[in-house]
């Protein structure tokens, strides 16, 4: 059976956690606590010199890590990723646009602010809405038109982009003025087999009035 | 014929122009200058919405941005990747580390020394230095007992890394104690067909010394 390493409040870990369970793969879950630095552990830098989860052992002792990378690993051959060449390229242009222009200001704040590093990092959160909001003006515009964000269907692409943007909220970043964004949530929400994050969203309204 | 939006000081520009020149596949060059927002204007969010370069117009309309994105787009099928799933696999976690952990400390760290911002970004260039260094680490780790970063043999991994990579002393990042990535650095440049990313060398000594 396949084991995942993951950590619960990780939105990386959700998109590995959210395809298996779609693809119904069956998978042994390894909780590993970021803030106990368990991902620093010099036997889980044996499994991935880069100490981050989640990490997919897909056969006993093969490891694979970055959570987009396994969506494409698990994705291959199913409804979940194009077969046409140029299809899938564009579901790998929103999977590195989701790691490069939109996770590191998104999740990082979400991070920050659930986590006690509100004050902390006061002026990091300023500096990141900027580029947050950016990348959700990417989405929103793409969405405007789309059900789905490659081919009008759900395949990893949106997997990827709804991990942390579905949250946002609880990085500091409201929704309310993106409606194509918050319908596409719905509709991903609603795809078969589709689980949750697993946190609470009554969090969110504190956090928004706290930053 | 292809046509690449590109900006010549850029490492992901540079991705793809030695891809395309090492898969003989012939294409028109179209400078953008990002320090004049040329990929900000409205023109160029019609084809790249996240106003970013490289941009590929791999038919005429058919625009694909991210640079990893744009290497997996034109390497499927040729000795570039891998056949074996786990190995491609291997290759798209390269691409994903590339994007998250070492191109933002690294090549934005160049790119500010480069174009006059060292002042005005001291204190985030000092900050970079660790994250930075922490990638390079996992590359050293990594070539130490491998000639390649997948499989022992050159592919698109080898490409992204070495982007920025072999030019990180210009981002104020010393490779003096990185043996095994200067050795991969050499076998990387001696590829057949290979191109250089056209930069004089001689600025990074003058600043290493600045920083």
């Amino acid at each position: 059976m396949m084991r995942l390493y993951d950590y619960y409040d990780s939105g990386n870990g959700y998109k590995v956690r959210l395809l298996l369970t779609q693809l119904g793969i069956p998978f042994e879950h390894l909780e590993k606590d970021i803030l106990k630095g368990e991902t620093r552990s010099p036997d889980f830098l044996t499994i991935n010199p880069n100490g981050r989860i989640p990490v997919l052992e897909v056969e006993p002792g093969l490891y694979l890590s970055e959570s987009n990378a396994i969506l494409i690993y698990l994705s291959e051959g199913t409804e979940f990723l194009p077969e046409d060449k140029f299809d899938r390229a564009r579901v790998f242009e929103w999977l590195f646009f989701e790691q490069y222009s939109h996770e590191p200001f998104i999740a990082t704040s979400r991070f920050w602010l659930r986590h006690g590093f509100a004050k902390q990092k006061q002026q990091a959160l300023q500096e990141k809405q900027a580029p947050g909001y950016a990348a959700l003006e990417v989405l929103e515009k793409r969405l405007k038109d789309h059900p789905f964000l490659v081919n009008d269907r759900y395949t990893i692409a949106d997997i990827a982009l709804y991990a942390y943007t579905h949250v946002a909220p609880q990085g500091g970043f409201s929704l309310k003025k993106f409606p194509a964004i918050l319908s596409w949530c719905d509709r991903v929400s609603n795809q078969p087999n589709h689980i949750t994050i697993e946190t609470a969203m009554i969090e969110t309204a504190t956090i928004e009035i706290a930053l």
